[in-house]
């Protein structure tokens, strides 16, 4: 798995790029499988609904399941990983974000980086979330809203919003995102499970709450390079990892012949 | 303006039509220009947002402005519901739908029989809800979810929820959605300034939050058979008007010659 010319440079100009189908309806479901058991598990490490109670964030997944541990170290996410920030970087957070059916909140308009740095003290906006669909994603349960372009000014002001959702989450106003949509309109990331995305670390979106009757489930690896760690450790250690051992990619086939799998 | 015999078809079917750009730009600049005066004015029947005090709805808009009289006898309105309907009708209830931009609310799923049996005493489900979009509306300002062939269940199961948003509505629950979704997927109802939209009294609909930075305004006319007129008066008459006078269609270019257009 390699990013072509034509993908790197439409990742630099948009700030993000869409891999339909990237991995297997049966990888998608080794990955689903592994998840009724980590939801259940009683931890700080499973962000719940303010509302409902459900789980909203479940982080910290590679070091709770064989599965995800080895998907942390899958070449389709990690080699064009190392295309865009070259071969040393660490795993920095690894979650999945479900919008439940009918309970799925909003996620206001933000980048990663503001979070990154005010919190965890990284120095520059080099990390890359990597997102896979785990369900379905469309524009009726809660996809992942882009503004292309917005990555190019820069880390634009934000500001700690506390009060609308479940999570902190450091957030863009209002006239800042008009004038990025503006430039850039809106672009909403969907397509089928299995479906990934690339970002970067600036690129400013947001992502409506799912009304509809479908579960909506994304997996999230951040990736670093370790020469731009974290210089801050106030958050938990499952919101940024400490962990800075260069990642190894494993052989295409390794969902498929991981332990948990291999013993059904 | 007359429906085809397979777009009558298709609203038996599917309980609702769109039809693109029934108005054109310069009929829609009229009705947009009346607003600034209309939501400025403070009266009832201005309904305003929980949190942000703006306008979310305003209503008996016929009776506040020369250009809102012309346009519920629009004969592109009024025409297709004498097909449907006949053409002893009466306007039940005139507004504009706002969702202003970054504020507009949810609208949870619900169909519009369920308020007017409970609220008004309407027998039978046979009232149209005629939409002029006055905005262009598009997956990220808010457009209206139709559950296509939800109306053909007849009124489901509804309950009275006064507390997700400003304005009290009776709800469909998350089971029935579910199955009605099962066998009707969800349309999104998408389009161009002065698209128009026609709906049926049992149809299932929600809408999304207003996330993006474009205002989304849509115009709604109400008519109604006069032999199956409203039985209770419970609620303020810009809910349902009381005038059981039949409407009488104007002339095409009604609102190019409207009195206020004229005088400009």
């Amino acid at each position: 798995m390699r990013l072509t010319p034509s993908q790197i440079e439409r990742f630099r100009a948009q700030g993000f790029l869409v891999l339909p189908e990237l991995f297997s309806r049966q990888e998608i479901a080794v990955l689903r499988d592994a998840l009724p058991a980590l939801y259940a598990e009683d931890t700080p490490a499973n962000i719940r609904e303010k509302r409902s109670g459900e789980v909203r964030t479940a982080m910290g997944l590679h070091l709770r399941h064989p599965v995800y541990r080895r998907l942390v170290r899958h070449p389709r996410l990690i080699e064009p990983a190392f295309q865009l920030l070259g071969d040393r970087v660490y795993v920095q957070q690894v979650k999945i974000n479900t919008k439940a059916a009918f309970e799925g909140e909003v996620w206001q308009w933000h980048y990663d980086f503001a979070t990154h740095h005010a919190e965890d003290g990284v120095p520059a906006p080099l990390a890359l979330n990597l997102h896979i669909f785990l369900d379905d994603v469309s524009e009726f349960n809660g996809p992942l809203w882009f503004i292309p372009g917005s990555h190019e000014r820069g880390p634009v002001p934000a500001a700690l919003d506390i009060e609308t959702t479940s999570y902190p989450l450091w957030c863009v106003g209002r006239d800042t995102v008009a004038d990025l949509v503006a430039a850039g309109g809106i672009v909403s990331a969907t397509g089928a499970a299995g479906t990934a995305l690339i970002f970067g670390d600036c690129l400013v979106h947001a992502s409506p709450p799912n009304l509809s009757p479908w579960d909506r489930r994304i997996f999230s690896l951040i990736v670093n390079p370790i020469a731009n760690a974290y210089t801050k450790t106030g958050r938990p250690d499952y919101k940024h990892h400490r962990d800075l051992t260069p990642i190894a990619p494993l052989a295409d086939d390794c969902l498929a012949t991981a332990p948990c799998v291999a013993a059904q």
